[in-house]
């Protein structure tokens, strides 16, 4: 081990551009952000084209049934458990270049690096590209990650469905995939060594902070509600003050209540809390709303105040409608696990940094990522680059390409000291 | 004026009841509420129908170039100002069969009696059947006794268009009526020695007193705003609290403010203040919205109170909007006044409620009719019927015909004074 001196050739900013403008082509929106959603035509075709470009690279390359891609560059002790570095390449409805793609391209670059300097390597490398980590199109999140981390079944795929009412099961299977054989997707704790994921930062606390990587110290997870409360219609002039059942003002009192008791939190470094989606009906502007519904998205890097959270807003949203004389039903769609990287892994990806002079600071995730899922069975790390004024899952996501070419940098580095690493 | 014994013969309930089930069979909509808006094919019939039924009872009618019929029993003194009364015979979007048509078909059946009865008449009786008090086609409401009241302009009919785009100008053109002599409808004090309107209450205050009649103290006007709140898109997890520009929160805190101040305003003996309609951008459950457009619908018994009000919700509004960092766009719709009937119309109808030994109490209306209008240039009386569950603009729209014959009762009764009257 050899920290102070990097063993590996620059990172090569140009080809990591390529990629990216190359995977951008594969979009259904040109002109209005990227869209490039699972199983459709365009997405499919992106992984064709991964699955030969890390072909081109030398990698040996498995697709699983649920169409995640795993290019292995092997090592003198292949029966060793692999390093695992990779990120997702679908993306939402008019989102950007970035998210997810950052961290699949700087993972080929990283391996291209490997492979060039001809350096030894004890363990196999294996860049992943995973299906489907944004809900966009079968409302559930990292599909292939959750496959691997045994928390999706069957039922499940045939549960979800997209807009058009095709499940996820009969998607899977129109594209020749086998979503019956799930359970090979699944890896239990030991099967892979660590994964390292390089990701945009979606928040502009490095862009503030000058600062061109961050290390993630946890990922908060989501948990997703949905809530309807019903009221009574009745017509806005004639129906006094003190005698309405108001659903919409019921659903903003609830709304306010989401945002004063995530705010004033303290159980937790990072928690948010957001109701990002209304209907109200009849919505006319002279008829008191019958009926209000509402998403509820609330995120911790810590699972415990995470629940927590949930009894006091479950909790405060009864007694809220109990007050105003509306009915109230809610919906838990899921609770995910907040993941907290390994301490060995944010300490090598600091030193990396400081071998290649590179800035740096920890940091927490508020959106969820692949590696959530892994750190179910593996030791993870995370590496973010700035995003331009923070923005994401628009057409105006922007990362700067000398910040992927650091990135990389510090994954290559870093991935070289891992797979020639016994123990963590 | 003998107050004490009627002179009148009884109301016929068969003959009430019949004329709703016939103006119920122009309608858009069976089997779904009635349907019947401003200027349609059903709307149109309606009119042609009602049209004939004034003929039939030897009536006198006008259209005017609002499409408003006019149908008039002639007195003996043809010079003095007439007395009205009627109501609007459209509805809103799957609305019900009593709101206008109570108070058109209980003028046909005061109108028959009078007749029936032979007794003599000094003054014109003119029954009115409106076009359009409801705002449900064109977004603006009272068209006609708008029009009546020098309210409504050829570039106003102009402006206000159908949700496919076509103008209230075209519309009326396309039925042959014309527009431009908009002017010709309009009537200035003198012209109408007084009016008198029954109506549905669309409330519960006489159904759970047990009254069967209702003496309008005064109609609440409405106003109305446009609101749009802009604040920044961001994912719901990588945007901290403390940083978010969140249009629907903003929103929320806004639509609770108005709540709050139309509860506590002590300014006025009724006021009413409703978020009925809103939408926000890109309203999906992980990305908090950038936009929030709502309605704002006010109304209040007193003009003074009502702009009051208006000035403590904008200037809240904007601190709301300054506190939190979002844009705000406020835009009044319109600002109408208040009407307060006249005391010679309410003890008249009060003392018709006595001869009769019919139970009634004095209230406020907090919908706007067309006598709100009227009371710009006519003193204004109004008697409200019952509303099963204080229901109304739904299917479920329902009047007990007792009621309604017993409206029909002093109707007739106070009308037949008035027009031999020689002042209030």
């Amino acid at each position: 081990m050899n920290d102070s001196r990097p063993i590996l050739p620059e990172a090569d900013q140009a080809r990591i551009e390529q990629w990216i403008h190359e995977l951008d082509q594969f979009n259904a929106t040109p002109g209005e952000g990227v869209t490039r959603q699972y199983l459709t035509d365009e997405e499919w075709n992106a992984r064709l084209y991964l699955r030969r470009e890390m072909e081109a690279l030398g990698l040996q390359v498995e697709m699983d049934c649920m169409g995640d891609l795993l290019g292995t560059l092997p090592g003198s002790e292949p029966d060793l458990a692999p390093v695992w570095t990779g990120s997702h390449f679908d993306t939402v409805l008019h989102g950007g270049s970035f998210d997810g793609a950052a961290g699949v391209v700087t993972a080929l670059e990283a391996v291209r690096r490997i492979i060039a300097s001809g350096a030894p390597r004890k363990r196999n490398l294996t860049v992943v590209a995973y299906s489907a980590e944004e809900p966009a199109r079968f409302g559930i999140g990292c599909i292939g990650s959750r496959a691997m981390a045994g928390m999706l079944t069957v039922p499940d795929l045939k549960k979800f469905c997209d807009k058009d009412g095709l499940s996820l099961y009969d998607a899977l299977k129109a594209r020749g995939l086998n979503p019956d054989d799930i359970e090979s997707c699944r890896r239990k704790s030991g099967d892979v060594f660590c994964s390292l994921e390089l990701h945009i930062e979606q928040n502009s606390v490095l862009e503030r902070a000058g600062v061109p990587l961050g290390i993630v110290k946890a990922i908060c997870a989501p948990l997703n509600l949905n809530v309807t409360v019903t009221g009574q219609a009745a017509h806005a002039g004639g129906m006094p003050m003190s005698e309405r059942k108001d659903a919409f003002a019921a659903a903003c009192e609830m709304s306010l209540a989401l945002e004063r008791m995530t705010r004033e939190n303290q159980a937790s470094e990072y928690c948010t809390g957001t109701v990002g989606s209304i209907s109200i009906a009849p919505n006319a502007s002279n008829i008191i709303p019958r009926e209000a519904s509402f998403t509820v998205d609330i995120r911790d890097c810590d699972a415990a105040s995470k629940d927590a959270l949930l009894t006091q807003v479950q909790t405060e949203f009864q007694a809220i409608a109990q007050r105003r004389g509306v009915g109230l039903a809610m919906t838990l769609q899921n609770n995910d696990t907040p993941a907290v990287s390994h301490p060995a892994l944010m300490e090598l990806l600091e030193k990396s940094c400081q071998s290649r002079g590179i800035a740096c600071q920890q940091l927490i995730s508020g959106p969820f990522h692949d590696s959530m899922m892994l750190a179910s069975f593996t030791p993870i790390g995370m590496l973010f680059v700035p995003s331009r004024d923070g923005l994401s899952h628009c057409p105006e996501e922007w990362t700067d390409p000398a910040h992927l070419k650091a990135g990389a940098q510090v994954l290559g580095d870093a991935l070289l000291e891992l797979v020639n690493r016994d123990t963590l």
